[in-house]
């Protein structure tokens, strides 16, 4: 097939060639190929400034993300036949690792299907697009979905913030099935229930699926706080198995009452929530001399946006060392983050740095990331974004 | 207690504080307290030059690590209670953590005594000691396994590079029970005997234990290449785990000898052997156009210096280029490293480079990390040394 061609800049190859698959505006020669010609969600050809082909990519003249390689080969434009091929590529992944269809099954770059991500929760799909490109195959993707899973039900949760930039409506559309008010997740053997409208994202997070699993292992006969718990993963998690006691802190009178409905549905008594804001949380049982053997943070990304690096980290800190004042003298800090912009390293360093300032030896056990199926791309670092570090901590030892 | 002073120069307690436990020999203050007025593994209390108290140390005025961290209290020497108590606190995170007794039992520094490593073989015990201050509370050392774990066989495997650097003499001594030639490891469910003289370090590697177990998922139905396999802990594991067949590269005869006998210790018979340069056994295979579906690289560092950063990256580089080279169409490469000089960051960039150097499309399922029976402390970068990358690599995808 045949595309019109995107011309870069000079130089402005070099990330593309080392894995990046994007384009930001400010890269292309608007000069040689003016980005007005393009339409949001054209399909063309990538070229460096010396006439080097580099493959083909969707359009977005709007978007300061205006370039998303479709592929590295010239000829091979993003078809029906392409999207269904990759989609069999990525399920044929999770089929090998999971042992029920409760996944994400498509994770947009990272399984070379920028603007694209479906979840799997048994029968239900849900599906979010987030570009102009993937929209103009909505009904493809749809298609290889029914194909390749025959779910009972497939949801197009098309209301993200990414879609106003690629200039998208908002809309949430059953396109198969009856619309449902809850989904079930299965998640290291363990129910849930989450509310599909009103919940946050596609309705969970499968991200963490290997970190909650991890926790298990900490949480037998222990007193266990779950803090930012959202509807309970870690929490109603820890108590299934074997925690004496967990109390989930989550703001949302929504996330509670998923909580205490989570914790029902596995037979669990002994978890309690605190419903308000998470620090005020941890500094009102620090004043009441409460204590835990394992608290878990799992906060929403307090560093968004690059400019809110030092502030955020501040949070970070701040969060890290109210969690490690809440544990026993023998105790396990879970410290997670989803900051694309706080790196593994400088979470370690918040934590080490906390630890010293209120005299703990403290001892990083285990250093989780993203599952698999959040494949990370080397070339792209805004596909590695997950981490968590299991922190044991001591008083009077050292 | 009293203990004689040991004060910095003016500056150099700066990485105490911020959490490490060792000081050089060119941060004491030689004048104030010249390290020829201590014996090696004298105890002492270490100063800032303000006066400051650190804590306490253990000191060897002939090592370039001329100190090391006892304790933060400049009241507390190391005592044979005080080391009973460290070994107790030690063995109760392995126990929670562990089923069986068959892990690091004391990690170091990591736990809070520096210069002392001991493992766990079931009903075995191997003690490493590698500094004279913990060489002066060998028998406390002894006694304490024998109070903590009564096993049946304790061996001081006092043969380390360290010991001369600390001026200690090199030596093997079973000091309880009688001498065996082999060891039994039960690692993931998997049987392995393992020769203790002539064989590596105390005889096992438990701190890949968690990555191996994560490769048992990868294995089932596969043809399997584990690449520097020592006695078999990956090819082995994933043998055991399903793999239709595997294949271990090894140069020491006697681990390739070892490879076959846990082979059959486990009822396995299709596990082959290559015996030779990991290198060259790579290239042959790779001009047989033999094909893998998972490639294990698991070399000894590669970069054991600082000074060999350079040549180091790049025999990782060209390690991980050969073994991608080998894998099928759809393959999984696991790529470990137990250089302390290469970040999980460096790694992660040198499998991005040799990916793209071949046009592969190359996802990063999983991030792994020492066991944690390995803690790391914060403040030291030296114990943070284990890595692994399972990647998965795509031919003719994007």
């Amino acid at each position: 097939m045949k595309f019109p061609v995107l011309y870069l800049r000079k130089g402005a190859e070099r990330r593309i060639k080392a894995g990046h698959l994007w384009v930001y505006s400010n890269e292309v020669d608007a000069r040689r190929s003016p980005l007005s010609g393009f339409e949001p969600g054209d399909q063309a050809e990538l070229r460096s400034a010396s006439d080097r082909p580099l493959g083909t990519l969707f359009v977005n003249p709007h978007a300061l993300i205006c370039g998303r390689l479709i592929s590295r080969d010239p000829e091979h434009g993003m078809t029906p036949q392409r999207l269904t091929q990759r989609m069999e590529v990525a399920l044929a992944l999770r089929e090998k690792l999971f042992d029920q269809p409760y996944y994400r099954w498509v994770f947009g770059d990272s399984d070379g299907l920028s603007g694209l991500v479906v979840d799997r929760f048994g029968d239900s799909v849900v599906i979010q697009i987030s570009t102009a490109g993937m929209e103009q195959l909505r009904d493809a993707i749809v298609r290889a979905v029914q194909r390749l899973a025959h779910p009972k039900s497939i949801v197009l949760k098309n209301d993200g913030k990414m879609r106003s930039v690629e200039g998208l409506p908002s809309y949430i559309e059953q396109v198969e099935g009856v619309a449902a008010e809850t989904l079930t997740v299965i998640e290291n053997g363990v129910r849930f229930e989450v509310p599909l409208s009103g919940g946050q994202k596609t309705g969970w997070f499968y991200d963490h699926r290997m970190n909650r699993q991890r926790l298990q292992c900490y949480a037998p006969g222990k007193r266990v706080l779950d803090v930012f718990s959202y509807v309970g993963g870690w929490g109603v998690q820890a108590a299934s198995a074997g925690a004496a006691q967990v109390t989930c802190i989550d703001s949302s009178s929504l996330a509670i009452d998923a909580v205490h409905h989570n914790a029902s549905i596995n037979g669990l008594d002994n978890v309690d929530t605190i419903e308000g804001d998470a620090f005020d949380a941890l500094k009102a049982l620090a004043a009441e001399k409460e204590r835990f053997d394992v608290v878990v943070l799992d906060p929403p990304a307090l560093i968004p946006r690059r400019r809110d690096q030092k502030a955020g980290e501040q949070a970070y800190a701040r969060l890290n060392q109210l969690g490690l004042r809440l544990l026993a003298k023998d105790g396990v800090l879970v410290s997670a983050s989803c900051s694309m912009h706080l790196s593994q390293e400088r979470l370690v360093d918040i934590i080490r740095s906390s630890g010293r300032k209120i005299d703990r030896f403290v001892q990083l056990l285990e250093q989780g990331h993203q599952a698999p199926d959040h494949p990370v791309i080397p070339g792209i670092p805004e596909t590695d974004y997950i981490k968590s570090c299991f922190v044991r901590s001591l008083t009077g030892f050292f």
